[in-house]
């Protein structure tokens, strides 16, 4: 390239001054006629700028990868709407990967780290097992993990805090009168699951109210198998007069069985979601949900991963987002807003 | 490179066949004690993989970017999900654009294809301008573009059909009984509204009913609104029978209003809305929904790239999605059903 066309020459050719070329060929906006005349100049000294070539003399891609299992999960969409601004703002590209839930695909975007294609990765693993650990410890480039990690793993980390969201939920239930209520989780042999029936446990001991087994109901995260689930609990305990879900889709399930049955909501039965998706302020009677700030660890991660790529050396960091809880019309029996304020669900649809 | 580490010295090193060191250094599953081995032995030879010079090497990058103008946007989402595996099965990885409907941003996406970070890009403008022509003819690597371009473009190009889909609308609250159809739009300045608007007042001659100015209401595609349109509307015309909302937001907000002013959704007015997102399946009623196939468009544009890259130089091609109207509560009076099946909202959440 030493020899071939330059800025300069391209100026010369263009019969534009340097700063012109600079700021066409970085793309930032420039007239018309100007971008028309570089572009030819540069076209027939046969100059092709190539991030390629640069990259490879910088040891920078100027990229940063995003893996998570599934780009249709609100709350991983919630994160992916954070975290590509602010990478943007300094100057990266985004390489996203969905890894369909599946381990070995997560080992693979780690490993494939050592390639080099991006700066560094913000990743939220299902769980993290061994495999994970091995290739943490050999990555060769910063490395934000979003979820929970094993005690003493020396990564930047960002975590929610479900057990005190959980807590809040019932506080709040319990405060409206309730005593029988009821718990409809999701497999507990998944990370969510686990944390959220345990906490669901504590939370009741915390009210002063006893655990009982018949209450909880385990079916999955999802809408038809959370209202069977819901079904279920009704036949056995018909006296429940509360509902904490373990996810938002598992609520929605819970409105239309409730519906189905005649029990009025939130009067016979009051109903909380978790994650606080858009679908809860969609629903109707809208849904008093538990955001475990899913926007707001997106933000944190993407804010520590700037930090290590700007050269930031110090000890991993743990930052663990606070949950609040979205008291809607399920709990409430609030009326539903004829015109809500600016929210998450107000958003241009315009895709012709 | 020629005299440094090779995988017959990391294989020899290691202790582990050629097809091993293969398979970990391609990131394939592997044993995890082979994997720590090859690791060992590839880190005390120095090895490092570098994507960056094979890239130089083979002048493919292994990238497609998609750009779009907001991933929050469900129709932009429902695209991404499926260009995301198609290019992933293909071996690209995926950079992801969100341009934030600055036309400025689009350009400059356009013209970093010239930097070859990518081999190619499919593209979602919200209109496309002179400077994206120009752009475009400038472009060195493929380009599928989504959205309306102008006649005689040479470009491959995925299209919905948002006329035949206001028309589904029409012909199904007329075949209804509904006479009195208002329209609630958004701006008609933007592509949507403005294709929109026209489709609704031809579709209303099809089914021989004249066109009203007073049953049209401009608002903008957002819930708020939405509602405000509506409730102007209904004290325009209190006979108004039937609404055709241009999205689903401004659909949702006609809930809110009618709910608000008493009237009964469908029996006294019914509510359709556009693109079929989550939030029509999660409202109540639950709404019924022209889909343009975002999902459809979005692998449409996939499997026109993928064609590119494997070497296709055919003419530019044009792909056509067709609508269909997705029928539920608000039109129907159909019951809820209390057990939906499997469906778009039908989703894992579990990110602790």
């Amino acid at each position: 390239m030493a020899d071939g066309p330059t800025i300069n020459t391209i100026a010369e050719r263009a019969g534009v001054s340097i700063a012109s070329v600079s700021r066409v060929l970085n793309g930032l906006p420039t007239r018309q006629e100007t971008v028309r005349k570089v572009m030819a100049a540069a076209d027939e000294l046969g100059y092709v700028r190539n991030a390629v070539a640069r990259s490879l003399k910088s040891r920078r891609t100027h990229q940063v990868a995003f893996a998570m299992a599934d780009v249709g999960n609100p709350a991983y969409l919630a994160m992916l709407r954070q975290i590509q601004p602010v990478l943007k703002d300094a100057g990266y590209r985004l390489v996203l990967h969905s890894t369909d839930a599946v381990v070995a695909d997560e080992i693979d975007v780690l490993h494939s780290l050592g390639e080099r294609y991006v700066d560094g990765l913000i990743m939220v693993p299902l769980r993290v097992t061994e495999a994970h650990l091995e290739m943490l410890d050999a990555a060769r480039a910063p490395v934000v993990i979003i979820g929970q990690v094993p005690e003493g793993t020396r990564v930047d980390n960002v975590r929610a805090d479900s057990r005190t969201g959980v807590k809040l939920a019932i506080d709040h239930l319990h405060a409206l009168g309730r005593r029988r209520i009821g718990m409809i989780n999701g497999p507990l042999d998944t990370v969510p699951g686990a944390a959220r029936g345990a906490a669901y446990r504590e939370a009741l001991g915390g009210v002063g109210l006893p655990y009982d087994e018949d209450l909880v109901q385990i079916g999955d995260f999802y809408r038809a198998e959370g209202g069977r689930a819901v079904a279920e609990l009704l036949d056995r305990v018909p006296d429940v007069d509360a509902l904490m879900c373990a996810n938002d889709l598992i609520a929605l399930g819970a409105l239309d069985v409730l519906r189905a049955a005649g029990r009025r909501v939130p009067e016979d039965v009051a109903v909380v979601g978790m994650d606080d998706t858009d679908l809860a302020a969609a629903s109707w009677p809208s849904l008093s949900s538990v955001s475990l700030g899913s926007a707001e660890r997106g933000r944190a991660a993407a804010e520590l991963m700037l930090e290590r790529l700007q050269g930031g050396d110090g000890e991993p960091r743990l930052v663990t987002v606070a949950p609040r809880l979205v008291v809607r019309a399920s709990t409430a029996g609030a009326p539903v807003a004829d015109f809500p304020a600016e929210s998450r669900t107000d958003r241009k649809e315009s895709a012709e």
